[in-house]
């Protein structure tokens, strides 16, 4: 069986880094403190300045790499990727980084988002003669700037980028330079961090690029700002430029990075994760309180909003429910039916916790239901009195084109039942939403990285807009929704 | 580099089913929940009644089992281990159950726990004749059981009991016959549960034993009770007997699997973990308070106690660590030194929750200081203002000689140095660690398991008592300790 | 150590079905017959009227295909390859068959052969904008397809083909038609087999396309003829369709084929390899006659000759050599210096054979002199009183540059070494080579396939010429060497 | 489809080595030149001098151990093992050296052959208490040594050979001694070999022990002699001592060594196998001759008779079957029936040999008579006008209780069929065996190894008596038939 639960997902985190005698190495450490925005497959593209280096594989970081594939990753550069994706796309094919010789010379490109005219181009290009081997946008992007007319990559990439529309944060390199881009909506996060060269036994300073700045904790990197939408940031032996893409646009940063698919631990566009989240939870509570003997979180994304909601009606904390640390992508079910057996792999309640009270439960999100439905369940059964569901966002009524995973419209919930159907199948008590505004409201009042962010970025911490479609269905790019879910390619297999 | 962070560490779990038509699927889901106790081999023996059929691997549970293997192990009764174990000893031939053939027929046996007199038990054995093909206690069993005098397996296995000396939760298979065994001393948990033939396609009741009750909740199973200190529970065709193993001893059941090895959501001799664990922090509020902005866990294992000491001194309780659920025991480490690298693998700060902060930070032992020491700069790093250390259980000075994986004494910090050296070594502001008293009240005064224990088990939860050896040096069975460290096999390999 | 011997080597095998129930079954087999032209990679894509299903992996067709692999490969057609390759180009991304997405649907290709301008080609693309993700010329003509200009497939095939130079036999696949082609000059080999309907499940006649009719013979396929050079062979809904493919030029089949690429039991337009090779070594045995007790071959390949050789001079035929069946490709080797090592892990002497005994050892060709030298002193070593080396081919002077993997001129040691230098070298008591004249007289004079083959084939057989430019350095079709001598793409990895 | 063909199969081959610094290299080596007497596990065991190294897995010698698991194996002496077996004891824990810890220290055992009375000992080791954990006989050797009486490991292993009946060549090892002991009646193979000091970096000769002397050539190790039959080969740190055995008896090596068992350039007592099947070949000229126009052997093992018999009626030698090297134990077989396919995925006719010919075809022996029909059926259908299947040695009719694997009599075509009537199972035009008397002449006037071998090695040549119950039902040693074919451990899996 399948233990993906039941949430939207992110699919992919990018991580470059310029300047480092271990460029490999700690490509391998950042995707790591990258991998939940995507577990299905990990690759690394370095360059000694000569020729680009390529280690695709399927599955964990950890397991994509060893110690000898590393030692065939040469060079001060690298760019890295790990993916995420649904069952259809699930082949090497697809993995990235997408490296290609062309013109020019070699080219990689790692990709965190959706194109959404991706198809119209594709067949475009096809009708002018191009071959395609995989689904990915990248490729599409890769064709592009290999045809464009202009003569400096810079240019070409500017060009094909011109083409594109969508929400993209994306990754280029060639044998001797490194470039970051982020749409000019800023949907995508994307930051930028350094390594001090009198930190490691290089002399100059490395840059590094990342989807978060965990990435740069993890290997001793400090965090210097978010890249500002439409940002083109290049890095080679020139040092670092910034280039302006295109027009202006509003910027419209995806507010679920701070409901669910950020770490805690993150800062995204220069506010903490965990402490958005935990604002989330209390304005919740303010929004929805409900009497009742304790709170708890569904394990781990909903801690910090359940610590948030009790605080603010002052209810204990507890954790009534706990995960499991060694639960993996799929297991295998007995024949005879167990009662939540999906969810009892990952979670089992703490009953003394719960008997005999009233308990509020906090999730981040709902997506078909079937997952709350087990949990209220287990609750109930574990001898909970009551069992109140809290969600920390409001109701996911849209799916997202902007490169998201998610169910059609008609498998999320909210987008065709009541919250009180919604809490009837759930078999809750009671079921409660974060509005609109109070989540808008929650971010914006949150905690804010302190000193080390620049100016820029927290001039845009104030003006900020928000991409929250699934929620609104306000789409602020547009886009072709696909005829059958999701783009097939006609070739199947690796 | 090796991961396993700075614990002591459970060597194993145990489970068996008896009369259920899927019982390697169960045995296989049964050892998922026990994964927390051993994390090395897994391995499950089956009967249909005729012969014994077996499959061991390295790795977890998960990945030492797939469909076509389980379906290899037919039958309605099971057992199966999953095991912890130090470098040296890690190989297939000591993975667990052990079989044989021997004259009453097949054979399997598995085992939590350690003889004290397997040494000299050993050597007697080899002087009369017999070969030992690994390092395992178990094998020292078997051929005790197989040389024994007596007719019936039953008196066999007693006979051979009744040699043996040390902490043990055994279980026994035959071809027709499951037999659970707890030492006199009931130093390792085990207890019982049944699946209602009621709820499964079986005709008849299916009787379980595990190591913890985890293993029961996954299943669907309910718990029944603990086996008691001493006890023998049989069961075969004609049903279930308990019978009573040698004279009565005073109850020592080990203390540390409440303060870490069980997980939370565990009931251990009709006690919640959990309920238990937040008691020693309030307890250890009381007594070492400290004036703090904000108390944080060392996750998972310092979350209730954490819990329980915030409560206790009305202080926020946050998360300030974010635990990584991605990592494997092993992972590559780069060349150029990264400070505190391999907490940072696991752990990440949240540094809005603890800037400028008086932090306290919860921990349930120290056994070298190392981790304890990266912690705390860690945290410091993040810009905390103080950091006061607060362990949930007292010192650990002593070596465990009854199943339990720790350093020899002087790799334990806390066997050579004072709690103010350690508070130096540590770097912490203030270090303070529960006294023995104090454990022993709070573990006494947690909630109990309601109604469904029987009153036999409950009767226990009164009179209980402890081994806390690896704090007080006070050892309730004889051992010899070894001579160089671990016992060796003068035979290395697989 | 790689042991791969001191041969030139075939560098594929292809193999094409249409019209059978078991298409991706039969071309898995069809490949192992196959297998001795390619033991690098394998792969298979089939079609189901609908799309095509491709599976590529590294290693012998039975390690790269189970059984859950090829029922993963549906439809009624199929086209296969077997790969071999030097280590440089060594990657599952030059595995073949290539496959890609298109204007005009899906298609695949595979390929033996080696187009002579592709480099150009290539640099063409580039400069108009096209991208490459593997050293494949295969690569090279898919896009020349995707980019003609013509409508129909058929046309657009043409017009690439028409592009290429080079030695070729091509298979191509789109969702519902399969095409063979072979080059104009004919230097690979490919012919054409049937199924008859009546003896499989299907309704119709499957038809076969392969390398070598040993293809056929496995799955119990008839030979039907060679194609002929220039032809092009389309089979779709329609039936079967021959067309002619641009001018006609002189036939060049490469003659090594004979010598050493082709299984024994293979038929190479019209000719029985096996009657070729003792042919050659009864031509050699009148060219280069010498007095001796026994006649034995460098088993496999000698074989034949070695008959024929001791046939014509009635001196005995024995198996001197005994060859190991059980070596793959790489060896663990000892550190100290074993005398013949790598010959020995192959080949091993049969003393009572050879003691006191004037040898004359039979050898296809000598590339760079090591593994003949080995193999003369292993003979004298084992008591031979005098050792005579005879090759049943002229000397190997010139590189191949239409799709064998050769070494380069400098290390072929008959470039820059006299006969009597190479015999020195090997230090045999003497060594001579078949004359160019005399192997193509051999060659001519060998017996043909009987009735089957059809007139077409068998006028081909009178007035066929050959390619033998390693021999003669009369390369029939232009070419440009490369650089530095393997074209290396710019991209490393996998 | 399993793809063993219809032969009598060696169970094992040793190989140990004292006294060089690589010693796990050369065993690595030594079980390679083995391989052909057992390819399903692999196993070497090395001593320091303090302890033992044991490396055993499934696979051929090149896939169960790589570099790094060879340095895990560190000391100057080892003994290895390579086995065959039948699919029910097909198990990792059946692979061999064997290896214990008991009284003495650590024991390991490696075994060619097969007790005759093992299930008896192995009942009374049971009854005495002693448990068991595989089915080999190696396991009731090694219980017997460890529970005698005797002192010295020496008077141990005395003892328990003078328990066991049966045919065996066994090696065994302690931490400091490497014994070699060849069974009274000398049925299976052993002998000497030894590598001067002067030739490697060790500084003493190294002694080496292996089944057959090709595992000398390999290493460039020289052949001494054969071990007498009931001869205990001693070497430790004092040298080489040589013990007999108990009583002499009867000499009866297994003739069916030099029918198809060992590699044709092997030298079993004193004479070489290849020059042994000529004579075989030739002697069954003279007894079956017949009118032919070519002679082919079944490759590879039926060459060299096939030679014998073609030179002494001067009819043409030729290789009419071409034989494949890439074929593996298991293949995945198409669902439609193809005509001899499992032969010719192994086999291949040459057409142009056979088509109009009268042809005599040369095999070792016929056990079922399925394969033998195929390859009658293939030769016919490829045109050959008649088929005489001749048949270097008599009929087998019994099977063989001293370590071969056999069918059971049932299964023997010979045993219930006349040779007529076996010559119209398989279509032949006429079918002979060579007689009893006629091999054993043949073997004894064949060819002996010169000036090297010894005194009392040649003089065995003269006076050797054979083992031949296979052909006569003759079996010199008691045994007791098993009651269900082969021995059953109660016990399954790994």
């Amino acid at each position: 069986m399948d233990l993906d639960d039941d949430h939207f997902h992110d699919e992919c985190g990018v991580f470059g880094i310029y300047g480092h005698p271990e460029a490999a190495n700690l490509a391998y450490l950042g995707l790591h403190a990258l991998q939940h925005r995507g577990q299905e497959s990990a690759g690394i593209v370095t360059s000694d300045g000569e020729q680009l280096f390529v280690h695709r594989a399927m599955g964990l970081v950890q397991d994509a790499f060893d110690q000898s594939q590393l030692e065939k990753l040469p060079g001060r550069f690298a760019i890295g990727h790990v993916r995420y994706s649904t069952a259809g796309g699930s082949a090497l094919k697809n993995a990235q980084p997408f490296a290609v010789d062309f013109a020019l010379g070699s080219l990689a490109i790692c990709h965190n988002g959706n194109l959404t005219n991706a198809d119209e181009l594709r067949a475009e290009l096809e009708a002018s003669g191009s071959i395609f081997q995989s689904t990915s946008d990248s490729e599409v992007l890769i064709h592009l700037v290999a045809r464009s007319r202009q003569n400096s990559l810079e240019d070409r990439i500017s060009d094909a980028l011109g083409r594109v529309k969508g929400a993209y944060s994306l990754l280029f390199m060639t044998e001797d330079m490194l470039m970051a881009v982020r749409d000019p909506h800023g949907v995508r996060p994307l930051c930028l961090g350094i390594l001090p060269g009198s930190q490691h036994q290089g002399r100059n300073d490395a840059y590094i690029v990342a989807s978060e700045p965990t990435a740069f904790d993890l290997i001793g990197a400090e965090f210097v700002r978010d890249l500002e939408p439409g940002e083109m940031l290049i890095i080679d032996g020139n040092g670092m430029r910034s280039l302006r893409l295109g027009e202006r646009a509003a910027p419209h940063m995806c507010i679920f990075e701070y409901v669910y698919f950020a770490r805690p631990d993150s800062y995204i566009q220069g506010r903490s994760v965990y402490e958005v989240r935990k604002a989330l939870g209390e304005r919740l509570a303010r929004e929805h309180p409900v009497e009742a003997d304790v709170v708890i979180p569904v394990p781990d994304s909903g801690v910090p909003s359940a610590i948030g909601y009790a605080s603010a009606l002052k209810i204990p904390f507890e954790m009534g429910l706990i995960r499991s640390h060694y639960v993996g992508r799929t297991f295998i079910e007995p024949q005879q039916s167990i009662r939540h057996f999906g969810v009892r792999l990952k979670l089992n309640p703490v009953s003394t916790i719960l008997r005999g009270k009233r308990v509020i439960v906090l999730d981040d999100s709902i997506v078909r239901g079937t997952t709350s439905r087990k949990i209220v369940k287990m609750i109930r059964d574990a001898g909970a009195r009551e069992v109140h569901m809290r969600i920390s966002s409001p109701p996911t009524q849209w799916p997202c084109y902007y490169g998201i995973d998610t169910p059609t419209r008609r498998e999320l919930i909210a987008s065709s039942h009541t919250v009180d159907e919604i809490a009837r199948y759930i078999t809750a008590d009671s079921l409660a939403y974060l509005s609109l505004d109070g989540m808008i409201k929650a971010v914006r009042g949150a905690q804010a990285l302190p000193s080390s962010a620049p100016p820029s970025s927290s001039r845009d911490v104030t003006t900020q807009g928000y991409c929250h479609a699934c929620f609104s269905g306000e789409y602020p790019i547009a886009f072709q929704p696909p005829a059958n879910g999701k783009r097939q390619m006609r070739l199947v297999g690796v």
